[in-house]
Parts: C-alpha cells; structure tokens; sequence
C-alpha cells in the first residue's frame, strides 16, 4: 500500500519534540482523510553510527488517489502548517508507491 | 518486524544503477542470513517535488539478533563493499526497530 514518509533530523531538544508530535501533530495526521495506518520508528543506527533520522513517519493508504487527497485535505494543509512548529531541524518527505519491480 | 533500510540518492546514470542493483547487489542481499522479506521502492516527491532519494529499500527480518548477524555476516560485508560499486552518490543507512510507542 501506498506510504507517505516523514524522515524528521535530530532536534535540539528531543523531548519537546517528541511532546509535539505526539500531543499536537498525531492528532492532526490522523484527521486524514482515509488514512489507514500510522507507524512510527526512532531509527537507530548502523555499526554504531548516530541514525541520520530521529523519527520515520509512515502514513498508510489503500490508494495512491487517497494519498494525494489527503496532501491536499484540510489536515493535509494544517500538517504542512504545523511543521514549522516543532521541524525547525529539518524533514525529508516522500511519497513511497506500490513495490517496484526492480 | 525489524528493517534494515537503505536510502540511495539520485545517481549521474539510473539506468547504470538499477542494473547494478537488480543483477549484482539484490544477489548478494539474498544471502544475507534469515533475511525474511526485501521492499524496494522508487520514492515519488511530494507536491511536484523531486523526491530526495532514488531508491529505498527495506530489509525485513524477524528480530533484531536476526538484522544485526546479518550485518556481520559474509554477505553483510560484502554488500557494504559492493556499496562503492554503484553507490557514490550517497547512500543513506538506518535500522527501523519495532513500531516506537510515540
């Protein structure tokens, strides 16, 4: 199923953060529209590496036509909104599609 | 379950690196030991955007003992040495533990 990922750089302050997404920005993710499922990684990282990522969001859908709806759902727009409230240290966002073939 | 997952940046010759990937680091991958499943997925930007990275791709397993034998196995390191085959143009690496509780 199609994914909307989230990949969040390491904050100052991890623990505002965390607060953020979880009491302000979760609740405006799961007003999207037809969402399926939300997962949610703290990488970790290889061979004793610092993870280039504090936190994976993956925002699951049955459709890549649910998915482009959401983006552009009120809460899709208050999502994008909300970034600048707690991303400040950056976000990588993709669009992740049925598997390739390759 | 556990990933081992893998973001390739956009390389100078695509097509150079898919048939790298397909014909000889999928092989390789395929030995690791107690490898479970491989997700590989051609990330899509997000409103028009060029995606950031080229390829993802996901190494599941059933338990991080199983993630971490493979990354010391005989396979594990010769993937990481086959990296500097087709990968110059950065590769990204991180472990996806179990669903985070956030």
């Amino acid at each position: 199923m199609p994914r909307l990922i989230a990949l969040y750089n390491a904050p100052d302050d991890t623990d505002a953060f965390d607060a953020h997404y979880r009491d302000v920005h979760t609740p405006i993710v799961a007003r999207y529209p037809n969402l399926r499922d939300v997962r949610l990684t703290k990488p970790e990282g290889v061979a004793g590496r610092a993870p280039a990522f504090h936190l994976m969001a993956e925002m699951i859908f049955d459709t890549e036509a649910d998915l482009d709806a959401a983006l552009v759902s009120e809460a899709g727009a208050e999502s994008a909104r909300d970034l600048r409230n707690f991303a400040g240290a950056g976000v990588t966002m993709f669009i992740a599609p049925d598997e390739a073939d390759a």
